[in-house]
């Protein structure tokens, strides 16, 4: 495993400063971010001062110990009763803890997507003596930031990424199924490297072009038809977010209309992408270019999203609203084009790509065609 | 639409029976079990009594509403506000509902892997007067026996991960890693109709194989090593679990002695899976037959799990320990093969196929052959 000690020095100093005790991580994303590697069940215990423990099953520790010789990462190995083994070893950790007397001693666990309610609310009654805090304060600046060897697994995944749509491009014609695009540009992407995908693959046509989350679309592509795909490889963990809206023949007023409204609105955002900006200020930004077009009416919040080991990171106002006055900070990875500009009953359109921001604004990680017209 | 006015009867007689004034569903497999089709992001409202509601926004309500004619099922839109919004509907529901004075009225929701707990917490903080109970208390009983249309769909996904299975076989050889053999299998299956997969697929190679759970290993294959392959296509939304172990050359006495024992086990518990079983009955039937071959100390408990449109279903021992004692009954389809019987230090085997429970025993859905030898 390459451990990563600086990150979890930087992690332990700010549950220090935050006062959290222990955090227990139960995510692939914070898993690959201190330890270099993954484990479908991941799971470790990092307490404020001292070494980091990986929790195992007791048939996997020989492999796992023999990873790691000076002690400062350990494995807690236990069968079957996992949940109330970790308690214990929580618990001990907190006693050690200096807390403030009549205070419960804080314990961190992400809250995302990945952290089930059923499992918290376990945690919560046989750990009547703690207090369960979110560990995002503590991960999330930390994370935002993108080193050298991050940006260039993304770049990377971006342009797998870019590989895929390549391969939709081909097969877009008139009786294709939204399946068999999906199922021949995963084939490429997995190939390229990609060792799978953050979200299932989106292939959106026609009237559910609309639809502000995609699918595979049911029935195949007709001619005139809008097309959105959106396509999501992983490399080393960290995700691409690549989407493009094609129509297939000549676009007809409406349908041009929508693509040159949403990629105004794309660059003038990426513009306003800059250290400071908030979420809120880039929609407003989008806002503006969509009522110069008389779309605004069709404007859906939340023009991006940040994007890293997990699909939505800070911020992702879509899900997290307090997240729309999140100041944007140089380094981090954010997408332009996260929702439709979608005319209910008729069809949408989107382009969305990922920048790294700037003083100069958003820069692409690695820049793909628009050419949303496709020949028939 | 598909909509299954028959399962969403059923389910609001249930609620009446348990007291539950409203369903918030908020997961695939419950949205797939009533609706008959997926959504990206499924929400419905599901009230004791009266229409159904479909939750979407309203870019996508034209469409939505064209496939509903009867007003049994309603769309309820909302723009960007999703949660103020449902909340204020489950509560114009729970006033209008006969609850006990006294008694907050109960709003059902499932608690499983999908239900992420900053939702169910913001839902409570939002919701002081609703009590959020579990809706698998009504859900699991109606979706454990599967019909004939729904075993048909298993079955075909069952046979769908034989063909990638078969896929896989072809491509072991020594240095072939395990990314190529996930992304060929995954290829083959989803050309033959497979949508996706239920889970990461899992090629666990060499020391590797005693995981507990899979993942992609880094290293290529070596002549010797054990190979762990566990496939988990879906079919319109029904999962497939399949996995089989593999020796590339002739296996040592060790090896073939995990085989032999696994395979055993297999038999002797799926003899025992009839209506009544429990869990730790079938545990009890695997571990007589580990002691038996001297592998008693290497048992891990849990050797099958409920499967159908979720990977794992009730029950689920091994994610909810009080499902050890829930009794099987006749038409649940259940895996047998789920833990790896692996020595420390050495490696593993498992071999899991799905049953269907019948008086007479375990019913395999698909059959595929146990051959673990690959000649080199």
């Amino acid at each position: 495993m390459d451990i990563r000690h600086d990150r979890i020095a930087r992690v332990q100093q700010s549950m220090r400063e935050q006062g959290v005790v222990a955090i227990m991580i139960m995510n692939h994303d914070d898993f690959r971010y201190l330890f270099g590697e993954d484990r479908s069940q991941p799971r470790a215990i990092v307490p404020a001062t001292g070494p980091v423990e990986i929790v195992a099953f007791a048939g996997e520790e020989p492999e796992l110990t023999a990873g790691l010789d000076d002690g400062r990462v350990q494995v807690f190995t236990t069968v079957g009763g996992q949940i109330h083994d970790v308690v214990e070893r929580l618990n001990e950790i907190a006693k050690a803890a200096d807390t403030t007397p009549g205070e419960r001693p804080k314990v961190g666990m992400q809250q995302w997507f990945d952290t089930p309610a059923f499992l918290v609310d376990m945690f919560r009654k046989v750990n009547p003596g703690l207090e369960l805090v979110t560990s995002d304060a503590v991960m999330d600046p930390l994370r935002g930031i993108k080193d050298p060897g991050e940006l260039a697994h993304m770049t990377e995944a971006q342009r797998i990424a870019g590989l895929g749509m390549d391969r939709v491009r081909e097969l877009l014609r008139p009786g294709v199924t939204a399946h068999e695009v999906v199922t021949e540009a995963l084939y490429v992407m997995m190939k390229a490297g990609a060792e799978s995908t953050s979200t299932p693959l989106w292939a959106n046509f026609g009237i559910e072009s609309c639809m502000l989350h995609g699918r595979q679309s049911p029935a195949p592509l007709k001619a005139g038809e809008l097309a959105i795909i959106d396509l999501t490889p992983q490399v080393q963990g960290y995700c691409a977010n690549l989407a493009r809206t094609f129509v297939l023949g000549e676009p007809d007023e409406r349908q041009q209309g929508l693509f040159d409204a949403y990629l105004e609105a794309v660059e003038a955002v990426r513009a306003a992408m800059v250290p400071g900006a908030t979420p809120a200020r880039l929609d407003e930004v989008a806002g503006e270019v969509y009522a110069r077009h008389d779309l605004a009416q069709f404007h859906v919040y939340g023009i991006g999203h940040g994007l890293g080991l997990r699909f939505e990171e800070t911020p992702a106002p879509t899900i997290i609203p307090p997240h729309k006055s999140v100041p944007m900070r140089e380094g981090m990875t954010v997408t332009i084009g996260h929702p439709v500009l979608a005319i209910p009953g008729f069809g949408g359109a989107r382009f969305e790509d990922v920048y790294r921001v700037t003083p100069e604004g958003g820069q692409i990680l690695s820049p793909y065609p628009v050419e949303p017209v496709v020949a028939i």
